[in-house]
């Protein structure tokens, strides 16, 4: 498989989900100018133009982080329960983080006024609010493996860290926590942020 | 079941997939005011206060529309394939749709300026047509039944007749022909919007 990502996209949680689903795959770094490294123009690969984009391995090419956050995890068999509560709560999660948190962080990207960012800081925290208190000083968000649902946190905290959104303790905590794990640790190196 | 539902809301594509999968279910209308139509303080069954929310059966709420749109379609074994290409394509439509359409009408109903709703539209107009592309002329947007993805895709085409935001020609097309669908029919009429 390859996966198209830009260092520190949310294409990061789809990195972090296939180090951890021991899924073997090679990196393709997409820049700014929607060229890959490899030369290619990424437009002919992910019309949408952003990432992740997941090449499968036959040359289809599967997008959408959440989308391609559950292909690894029914692919692997990690990441996510076959059925059950836990399975309805890491979906749910994650999907909040994509819809919900995710898009708040838009006016600190793309040059938002100052008074957009106070606006969408005030949603995340208590955004953030809902996820901590789901948390709780627990190791993972849901049950007692990691799920995607810590995959793409990871990412989002990441995010609030880098744009000084406030963020509940325990999610402080949670980020410090989750930086000390190989897979996260392998990720960050091998997107050039170690 | 029960779904809590505004009427015209996202929560219509999960009512639309409970219908569609024939899955016994009660509605609850949530108000503008965050009560339910039988009284009750909706803040206290999703304290996130936005529908959908989705009773178990058993007392679990579950909430998100995308997560709730799975299980509708795991526990019927209907409106999402179990693998293969299908599954993948619908799981990254309605993806997109939650998280590139679905954001973009916010300054439409959240009293955004003129500046911010036109932005918006050309976003949506751009978005739309990435959908249109993949729909052709087929009848539902992935294979040859009716998914998940046709559900959400029905409120989001509802929403830019009502908004009057620009529609690729297939995409009008698609949602006069899915408003005479008995599903669809039966989802507007119980929300009181026949």
């Amino acid at each position: 498989m390859i996966l198209y990502y830009a260092p520190g996209a949310c294409s990061q949680a789809s990195h972090i989900a296939l180090i951890e689903a021991e899924i073997p795959h090679r990196l393709v770094k997409v820049g700014r100018d929607r060229r890959t490294d490899d030369g290619a123009d990424f437009n002919l690969i992910n019309s949408k133009g952003y990432t992740p984009a997941l090449d499968l391995g036959d040359g289809t090419i599967l997008t959408e982080n959440l989308a391609i956050l559950v292909y690894i995890a029914e692919k692997s068999g990690k990441l996510l329960a076959k059925g059950g509560a836990e399975r309805w709560r890491a979906l749910e999660a994650t999907t909040f983080m994509t819809t919900e948190i995710h898009r708040n962080f838009i006016p600190f990207f793309r040059g938002g006024t100052a008074q957009e960012k106070e606006k969408a800081a005030q949603t995340l925290l208590m955004r953030f609010g809902t996820i901590s208190e789901q948390l709780g000083n627990k190791a993972f968000l849901v049950g007692e493996q990691m799920t995607i649902a810590d995959c793409y946190l990871f990412v989002m905290l990441s995010w609030a860290a880098m744009m000084g959104v406030e963020l509940p303790q325990p999610l402080s905590n949670h980020l410090t926590r989750m930086k000390s794990l190989p897979s996260v640790i392998k990720a960050l190196s091998a997107e050039g942020l170690a």
